[in-house]
């Protein structure tokens, strides 16, 4: 059969659009047989199904679109699978937030205790993903932006055979500030990225080749602006916007208990706003308020990812990948956050000689966290729970763990049966 | 010459006398021919001096005890040098805890911004030290008990060829509370132990080579009564008396604040006390206000070296020494406190194949302090205290790094040459 | 029950009285209650009972000495199993020295193709053995001197889960050479020890911890006398007198092909005269000739791991354990001979850090060689058999390999049922 | 300035034109301003210029072709420096054969005895290249294809800061392998690669993504003819056709004694012809006889480096670099011949997580060998040269090395200063 199947699950979020429009962009490029749209919300589905055929139809792409609740006939005979879900909706995800703002420490969807729960959610989830497409799709890919990306990653790649590349926007963040700070194209710009999603740090940036000079490094480090430019110059690499979380603790939290919304509030009423638009059959183009929306450059990395393997071009791209001693100082079976070059025979991570100086510590604290929290997961073992919130950095202290524990589980019950169930 | 020559450098302290206590326990087993006192403080050193031949005496021990000022004099020829300074004395040690207390963090010895400060204070002298008995002393030992033992280990294996062995009694923490708890032999208990001075992990206790009970290891494990027991029953492992500031912070800084005293102006009165009855000349005992002034055991651990490298006796024993893969996961350059076996020909870590699931990263993290921290120290350099501070899991945050920086040197000023001259 | 139960496997072997002569001359050291004495040969049993039981009343040793041809009996509530099996005796060893002869390649009875037959013949005993003891002597201890004990104890630490330590006299060859050349007692020689059994190097020998002289390097290194005393001294180490087969292969063949008999027909007419002593039931002394038959040592680090673990009094012994990271450039699953910590925990490696720089390849393509033949062995796969010939540095030729399989498997059919059976 | 200097150093020799033509088929990927020929041998080099000159005009190449004796001219400013040396030339190789050769050990321009003595020769003059271009080409390139070049590249890297890519046509066998047997294209072939330079294994080979079969695989590895393909059918691997000296050692050896002229001697002759059509100023063609010389797919391989490079276009290629852990068996320092990601920012190795199993072994001794040959080779020392060879799996007894050292060092006296001179 000539050309891809394209599925992507938890289609019914506002982001399929985006993926569309990148299709659309490499439409050259990228042989795209199907687009299968997949969830569980029958609704959003619909209304997503007819907004993307428009959508399709406006940009002249030449491609089927078709959708289904049925969870094997998504995955069937599938080249990719993109996988955008969030288990228990925006609902959950303000409870991640707020429950450990409580007590002053970080709330927030993919760091910290709330990152966990949205982890404790998600896992079962997607192992189940994964283990249909041992089956029905096993040479197709698992490409991941469901939130925590490393933990999901790491579940899956532990836990089941299936192909998964878990990715971020994260990785081509050099590029786009470089970009917007000095037009730089993105193919000139190149840098040396080691850590985990979220928790990762950027060195060596070169400009075709040439390492960058010290005004460009402030110029390209000034638009990462969550994290202080005195600390980032301090540093001489740049921390993920994340690392705000770290390195300014006290401030942010205190920004986000001032907030009259958590960033989940916010996000649940941008999207009636949104979905408004999409339900409108005379709509054909994205809605403006999409763009607030986040992830930009998500579509461009998973597409990018797409080209690499679908057409055997060799492409160096930041993935979530097994460590198998890439990264010596963190554990083998680890998902990290790495340069890999990728082509159709998959993504091999580069060895990883040298890491900046002051953050190596950091990285394995946090892998330490992620590998527990894992397990805890897959396995809905409270006392591994527990130790998780005890190795992160951003909770760590037993009163806290004790206060947590029972409050998280309560607020998610219904969607933690690994926890719950016998 | 029969007998060994046994140097103790920051002789005026009032730890002293515990020194030669084990001497005369052990004297059937040890063979000291003379007891060297070295001191910068004549004042100290004068009564140290006449309350040791007292003492020695008193007990019945047959060693010449001598006193000098002159370094060089000291070292040379010496076989063991002990080293316990307070450089800048308890003055500075309390300006370590109060600082930090602050910005509510950690103030302590060892710990955190202010066990950094007297690491900078301390490594210049001990470089020194070591530097000069790599000429005058080439084949003896330093055995260094002056805090942060770990960081002043680190920097004399990185910086010199001295022979140095760093000790901490907390390496024989877990058979002292078995005896206490239910009376079991020293030679009895044994256990994994692995990590760093002050941020280290028990696991694997035996009694007679049998694992311990449940009940057993509760009743030892209570006798850790700076941290919390249940949370010592969740890990399963024993972590270190000090690991109470990383999970009980907030409680434990709390209760400092609250303090009418810190621990450093607690113990300057209690020198004083304990002084003036060394300096009574009629008094040939160990004052009893000793006992409350710290560091139970580690005479016992120092001359159990002693014995080891002096007899040639294969003996078991947790010391400070460099990792060179060891524990896997840290530097080579490392020094890391593990289980070794010490005889005449030095000591060599017993390869750590397993680290508790739940320690690794932050034993990493602290470790990642830890260097920053001694090449900061070594280097004078300001850049480096600044990323030891980010990397330190008690103050991370770049709002207290700003902070503390300046005011942390100012109050070292004249301690710190390496900071402020040329 | 006072004083342990000692299980001889294999105790029809001609060196059992060794064991025991040893236990008398440590009579106040370790307290023996029932020696068993275990064998599939009754004649040789019977033989080998009546003597010890002369010897042991002559030596006035109180301890109890059964036989029994019935494994479990032999197993149940041993403190202690030490085996000594030789699969198919001295008519299969002949075989194993004679096949590869014929090609000009090493024929012995633990290095190369020959070793390997011995290997393949041994290690199926040996795992029902351990298999047994799982469940009859579960905290008891397999001390194996079973050659090839490398391969024996990778095979036994890979495919179960019972306690054991593989031996071999080598371990304390430099000691017994230091005090041979110089008189100096053993507890004053020091070394490092890496490497595999039979493919090991020994290094910084020091004696009262004091670095030997190059004079009294030449003196011990004199003493293994297989070895060109030039060569050794060009290395700076002394390598394993099994290295004879690696250094100078072409001439020791040519000594082996010229010699009227094989070292295996040598010791079966030996064994004759031997066991004819045993049998005499007037004797009760240990007969001359056995002194001829090797394995000098053996018994004494045999008993010597029983003291340290039944006493619990930590000692440095060379021990047969899996590497887990303790020689870097291993598998972590590899067994290795190198110095360890024991006690009645058991052994722990001390970390190698240095490795001889001219050694770690060899030591590297022999492990290979081993961990293929292990896998063979148990597998009873010929492609890996194959393999384990290619990777061995002794064979390697595919020419060799072609033409040895077939024949080595025919030779040694009635004790494979691993490859010929099913 | 527009355009690249490309130098060739050793440029006299005959396989330059294949660089030209290489750069004829890619001038529009490729914008080369000037090509600079040096050589030591003024004769060689003006036929060569010469030759060029009328063979780039052929092409309707526009590019200069210069030539220099004066290494600094030719080194300064380029952007790329290609070594193809000689040292000692033909005369030297041949005796590099035959000296082994005489005690029926493989003589071979790169493998065994042979290959050392040429690292000898040509690392001192390789190092004075280097030195001189951190000097006038810092951010220049060398490319080495003068064997052997794992050892040449290892002491580049160890020693200097040059830039350096050390290649053979043997990273892209497999594919010009499949082209022949097959008829597919080079981008449809990929495969994992790993070990040192001629001492390699391939593994995993895919057609467009997808695993071969098992008759692709057969179809493939019949085309690496110097190794058995029933052997090569049991690896299950390709092994580089260098492998053969070690798993056909003697049949291989015998068919070289009984050849009536070396390999060195055959080129020898050819050279004479070669050079003679070279030297026709009528000639504007390479001469028919230049396909036997060997050395195919090299040009292919350095201009698809400079294509990575100067197009910083992300390309796979097999290039021997420093391991710094990506092959984690091996030491930091090691040069290893393993996949890279190319381009602007230089290469930078995948991290290789499995090696076959029946290899590792093996290309640890040889690297073990190799080290010890570059150390020796840089300090001139002979004890190490000693050890290398002993290190050597195809030399290994001490015989042959105390044979052949006097006998190798005498041979090469005139090109060894490091050893010959004070």
């Amino acid at each position: 059969m000539n050309g891809m199947k394209f599925t992507i699950v938890g289609a019914g979020s506002s982001y399929t659009p985006e993926l569309l429009d990148e299709m659309g962009m490499r439409r050259k490029q990228l042989a795209v047989r199907e687009v299968m749209l997949y969830d569980i919300d029958e609704k959003r589905l619909g209304i997503m199904e007819g907004f993307c055929k428009r959508f399709s139809q406006k940009m002249g792409l030449d491609v089927e679109i078709k959708s289904t609740t049925d969870l094997d006939k998504a995955l069937y005979g599938a080249d990719f699978v993109d996988t955008q879900i969030r288990v228990g909706g925006n609902k959950q995800r303000v409870k991640d937030e707020k429950i450990p703002l409580q007590y002053d420490l970080v709330g927030q969807e993919t760091t910290g205790a709330g990152g966990m729960m949205k982890a404790f959610r998600t896992i079962p989830v997607m192992l189940n993903v994964a283990r249909r497409m041992e089956e029905l799709s096993p040479t197709g890919w698992l490409i991941n932006y469901t939130n925590p990306t490393g933990l999901v990653t790491e579940a899956v790649t532990r836990y089941t055979k299936a192909n998964i590349a878990g990715f971020c926007s994260g990785g081509i963040f050099p590029k786009m500030w470089a970009k917007r700070a000095m037009g730089i194209p993105y193919e000139k710009v190149q840098y040396d990225y080691v850590g985990l999603n979220h928790m990762n740090f950027i060195s060596n940036i070169t400009i075709d080749g040439r390492p960058v000079t010290e005004e460009e490094f402030v110029k390209i480090a000034a638009e990462n602006d969550d994290v202080d430019l005195e600390l980032i110059k301090l540093l001489g690499v740049i921390p993920s916007p994340y690392l705000q979380w770290y390195f300014h603790t006290n401030e942010k939290v205190a920004k986000f208990k001032a907030s009259p919304k958590t960033r989940g509030e916010y996000v649940q009423d941008l999207e009636k706003e949104v979905f408004a638009a999409y339900a409108d059959e005379n709509n054909c183009e994205k809605p403006a308020a999409l763009a607030k929306r986040g992830g930009g450059g998500y579509s461009e990395v998973a597409m990018g990812f797409v080209n690499a393997v679908y057409n055997n071009v060799d492409t160096k791209m930041v993935v979530n990948v097994p460590n198998q001693g890439a990264v010596s100082f963190l554990p083998e079976s680890a998902v990290v956050e790495v340069g890999c070059l990728v082509n159709k025979t998959g993504m091999q991570p580069l060895h990883v000689a040298k890491v900046p100086e002051m953050c190596w510590g950091l990285i394995a604290a946090v892998k330490n966290y992620e590998q527990l929290a894992v397990e805890a997961a897959v396995e809905g073992d409270v006392r591994k729970m527990k130790l998780a919130l005890l190795a992160h950095p951003l909770v760590r202290q037993w009163e806290y763990v004790e206060k947590l524990v029972p409050e998280l589980l309560e607020a998610n019950k219904e969607y933690l049966p690994q926890f719950f169930n016998e």
